[in-house]
């Protein structure tokens, strides 16, 4: 199977990585990703790695530069689900996840989402008033 | 990769079939879905299948295991995001998923069994009136 689904759910896409990405895969991933918020103007992509034991550098790139991407889109992205060793791992190999943010589980991702959508349309409505 | 992951959202969890399903990994999944069921007292199971590209009898099998399983947990079931050349398939094998149902997509699917739940709990109402 050589793409990973991507699920629209409301406002968000969610993606789950079960199998290693190799190239053409995690190319694939991230040019589907960007047609698909473009498409669907979504706000924000879930990525749950629960399945995922090991994240190497690679992945670790991918992962940041589906987020860069999805910024330039306007979209916020989540990574959640990690294993309490994957986290471990991270740190011990000194690899930091930069500018990804990340969640315990997909309810808790959404959650972190929607307060973020909030705040943003928050601060939008306060500029409005500052123009005015 | 030995487990699909399971995402509970809400009173629901989403199952994306992602692999190739053989034994070990039908029976593991079978097992967890049951236990996360009963764990979260979920109320319905959703199981993408837009990554899958042919459905052949065992699949149709477990697809309709989970279903009965899940059913006599009190969760409902629903099969989502099919892809048109397996429902063609699937029809000219003379396989029908008996007692599983399906939506289009995952936003479709997560409609569906709101308004089933919505549905049972009016009933369940009129049948406390019809007792007083």
């Amino acid at each position: 199977m050589e793409r990973i689904p991507i699920l629209k759910m409301g406002d968000f896409l969610l993606v789950t990585i079960q199998v290693d990405l190799y190239d053409q895969l995690a190319e694939n991933l991230e040019s589907d990703l960007i047609n698909t918020i473009s498409k669907h103007s979504s706000k924000g992509v879930l990525i749950d790695i629960s399945a995922v034991s090991i994240i190497d550098s690679f992945m670790g790139r991918i992962l940041g530069n589906i987020a860069v991407m999805s910024k330039i889109m306007d979209a916020q992205t989540v990574v959640v689900g990690m294993q309490p060793a994957v986290a471990i791992t991270l740190v011990e190999l000194g690899l930091s996840l930069n500018g990804v943010i990340s969640a315990l589980n997909v309810e808790k991702g959404m959650d972190l989402l929607r307060s973020k959508m909030q705040t943003s349309e928050n601060e939008e409505h306060l500029d409005d008033n500052d123009n005015e």
